[in-house]
């Protein structure tokens, strides 16, 4: 009974036989090889544009870190919810990659920033004035921390009020494949047809090994040499890219990724349902993803870690539990039992 | 014929078996999982000690940094080659993790310190004086950019000059398992031994997907905490390390890396062999490892770019050729065809 | 009527002379000379102890950087309010100077951090949570941005919490005067009584050209020879350093800066009564120090502007009208004027 | 008899006079004072342009580091003379300012760039090979530090080639006027007319209490927001701004600085000619300005030390004697004094 992280699970098993499968042979190494070329063409089809480069990193967290690097400065701030991994999750990462540029951090519930507060920090910059720091960059998350997902719409709108006031637009998707599942999205309505200038694409925690995408559509593709040069020297920049390639190969292959996002949400939905029959139950956010944030009653908490439940509390006293696409459905059962 | 990098090999089979062994069920992430814990106990039989401590990377060049940073602060230096890989090919990445710290450059023929210089830079540091930049690390690296390997004494005679000095010794390893294999030394006698504080240890370059072990020994294991809080911040904590500490396992078991090593340091000693059956060729370096530095008249180039052989030219005019565990013996064949 | 800020005026006529005296044939530079030595013995009666080290500073952001820095590592995080001069005002010193450490920004009335935030703030620190962000300093500030002074009893039981979570206290006294004499405390009482460990002791704002002192007291000293690396490397080691020292023991010479500060508080306190003689006027926060914060009916502003007055808007909605040692008391009787 | 450095040596009165001048009533602060207006047209005098932006320092560390960082990213490199003030006075400074950005060392005698060494370094950059770090500024030194002068050609040659490849041209002039005074080049034959794109003009070492300006010219001046950026957050923008302004108004006024770094290079050269009356006095370098850089003979230089003399031996053996603008004539016939 693991709901302790989407990132405990195993991989599926066809990103293991596609690295099997890109083990042949001598191939050039960062990037310049056969695997990385096919990957080029399957994302022209997964994003329906030709107008981008990409990078593979291994860490979400240095797929963020590069991606706002390349457009927030030193001297600059990235607008994003007070709740999000970059400013609560990576340990100063955007501060470090960026050179101690500053996160800004706004307000919303259920983890998605409110239109108010974008608008209020958005009304408050200004380059002029050189004591503050103003702002550069947009920071979505989709899924969202709290395990919500933002419509394509609302991306689109922020996006839009961003770029008015001169932002660039990063939307983390380290869970993007469970909000698109969720809002019924395409990968290309929810970033560049958005207006999302650079994506940061997981597939970790949708069921590869370790494999992040960072992307630049049209205009932000002007720092794809910038963005290499970062990964470089902050060590993200693996010899032998073959087999980052090859993870994102397996997962889009026949959208694989999709159907894994959709397991996943299905088991979360399941999971709160079971939950939800105890009236002292309480969801503290709506379940869009893989991801049930609940109140539960003492008893039944001390019922779950008996039977070798693994689940995180979440600073407000309620309970995270996050399932994968590896959650077996035994375990919706087994935790159905000690409901009742 | 592919005499590009060692890096342009693929993983020996073993490391793909032990990452599919690996892919069982759910395991804690960020190091906390078995496999991971198996590993500890391996290291301690492969360095014949329990007193230290470790953190796995997929990147040379992020362990190299996280290392570094670690051992040399903001205001320090470190003392290396002028030709080391991290003062040439890391793109600044130890002045990055480090937060602006400097390498100090020393020369010596063949890709080594001499003790002239070492001893020259040691006599300089002067703590007192605000104005210059103490060195802090002693950088070795073992096998060399040149492809040569200092003797485990030479290590021990410079690691306490520098101890002496108040220095602290940084091992980087990217080749380790081709330096033992020539020296015959031990992972032991090579580095905590020698008085290495903190060890890169690679295994990529030896047949790993993308494998090193940062290593901190002794007393350098204060640092393991600031270790771990750098890796966070800097992507470098994959959440599913199992899949690092499995390819460690793999190369580990039975000798394997230096099995691996012995293979390629073998090929490269024939290459040189054969390309020195023309007398016009001049080796200008001594071969240790797996790579050879050698001028090659320009007919004999000509042919073998047209075999499709592939290899860079050197700076100072020379080519390197470099072999790995999967170079075939058919290769070298081919390559003597092409000599004579 | 220059209302504008502190910054704004002039230096004392005593820091000019102090100049010319100074301004003696050769001196040793970087702070090795005769000026900055007889400052050593000033600041040890003004502070009433020898247990401290201290450095010279032209500049109240480089020093509140510069102290942070040596107490905050690039993984670390400091705890301030959230209108903090660092947080606000300051365009990302102190994670430029740290490395890329945080701000955690923490609420409370009046500027002024309030305990609750502060305990919470410290309850939550877990240095073995990697993923987060560690407090290791508490920033205060006194006189705080809103013009309130914070009583050395405050100071004294907040670093007391902060020093049983491990946290280092520093304490901005950029308008260090101006909240001495409000509260009536001596600087040692204020500061290393209080527990403070590093104190920036701006005397810019209370009547010198550019002057400030970072103060190193007890344990905190073992930072010094750091304090001064970082100071060089960051342009912070005027090599002329005797002409900073000349300015404080102008300020020091007979209390003058205590005096100057009396004056600046007085006016602010007649600027307060006067405005405050209008019942559409209302004082958003306690006039403590030299800064009046304030609530003004749109006619009153209209005829103040037309008269010349100089003053900022607040992002509250409010003004700020500050005064200095140099306000006239002709202004404060030109305000009355238009007010009636 | 004082010849440790320019830098202890005080101010020319007419520099505290302008403070005192400067001092009256209130001043907008931060550089939009009435004495940096005033300034700026004295500039477009001295300068013979219009055409450029520019900003005051109290160091010459952070002058150059502040210009540096404009131009040189953190994936970039700086080329500089081996001996260059930014390389090995600076603790790092460059580096830190850059955000990582690396120096990279050329060679040639009397403390200047040898043109072949120039030429190599910038044949070898190359952008698309992102594991190295390509220079993207040309750093000189006017006059340099082992005193020597580049003639304004040279800086105009070298700048041409810098421009050709691709580079910025920072000229750092902490002794510009003893260079200008020994070439007899303008200041603007010096700078912008030589293809200088950042100028650091340095008044602290020819009489100022510390005083340098940084002067962006034509394209650069496109770098101006982001030079006050960094100067805000580096703690470089002190508020009280007209008392820097006012310095360099008095250095200007009626050529003084250049008076003043006439009689200093005179005073070297009195010295060097005193000196070399002994036979076993060698130069090491010519004398081009205000410094002598020379072999004495023991019982030389224990005569001059018990004399008092304060002067500094140099790496290579030599000793090294500075002159200022103050250093009397009778030092100098005391010095003679000493050699009969």
């Amino acid at each position: 009974m693991d709901f302790s992280s989407d990132t405990a699970a195993p991989a599926h098993p066809s990103v293991l036989e596609a690295l099997a499968k890109a083990n042949e042979g001598p191939a050039a190494s960062y990037g310049n090889d056969a695997v990385t070329a096919e990957l080029r063409g399957v994302l022209e089809n997964v994003l329906e544009t030709e107008d981008f480069d990409f990078w593979l990193c291994a860490s979400g967290t240095a797929s963020n870190a590069l991606a706002l690097s390349c457009f927030c400065p030193p001297t600059g701030a990235v607008l994003c919810h007070a709740g999000a991994h970059i400013a609560v999750d990576e340990r100063g990462a955007p501060e470090f990659f960026s050179g101690g540029g500053k996160l800004q951090l706004l307000g919303g519930p259920q983890g998605q920033i409110s239109e108010d507060a974008l608008r209020d920090a958005l009304a408050r910059i200004n380059h002029d004035f050189v004591h503050e720091t103003p702002a550069h960059v947009l920071s979505l998350t989709n899924l969202t921390e709290n395990g919500t997902a933002y419509p394509a719409e609302t991306v689109r709108h922020y996006a839009a009020l961003a770029h008015e006031t001169g932002l660039d637009v990063h939307l983390d998707g380290a869970r993007l494949a469970n909000a698109l599942v969720h809002t019924g999205a395409t990968p290309a309505q929810m970033s560049w047809k958005a207006g999302v200038d650079v994506l940061c694409l997981g597939l970790t925690k949708t069921g590869a090994i370790g494999c992040e995408i960072i992307i630049l559509f049209g205009g932000a593709r002007k720092k794809f040499a910038e963005l290499k040069a970062r990964a470089k020297r902050s060590g993200h920049m693996p010899p032998k890219m073959r087999f980052l390639a090859a993870q994102a190969l397996a997962m889009f292959e026949d959208g694989l990724w999709l159907d894994l996002a959709a397991t996943a949400n299905q088991r979360a939905r399941q999971v709160a349902d079971v939950l939800c029959r105890k009236p002292s139950t309480e969801l503290t956010q709506p379940v869009h993803g893989n991801e049930v944030f609940v109140r539960l009653d003492d008893d039944l908490v001390r019922r779950m870690r008996d039977a070798g439940a693994t689940f995180y509390p979440w600073p407000d006293g309620s309970y995270r539990l996050v399932t994968s696409w590896n959650t077996p459905q035994d375990t919706i059962d087994a935790l159905s039992g000690l409901v009742d």
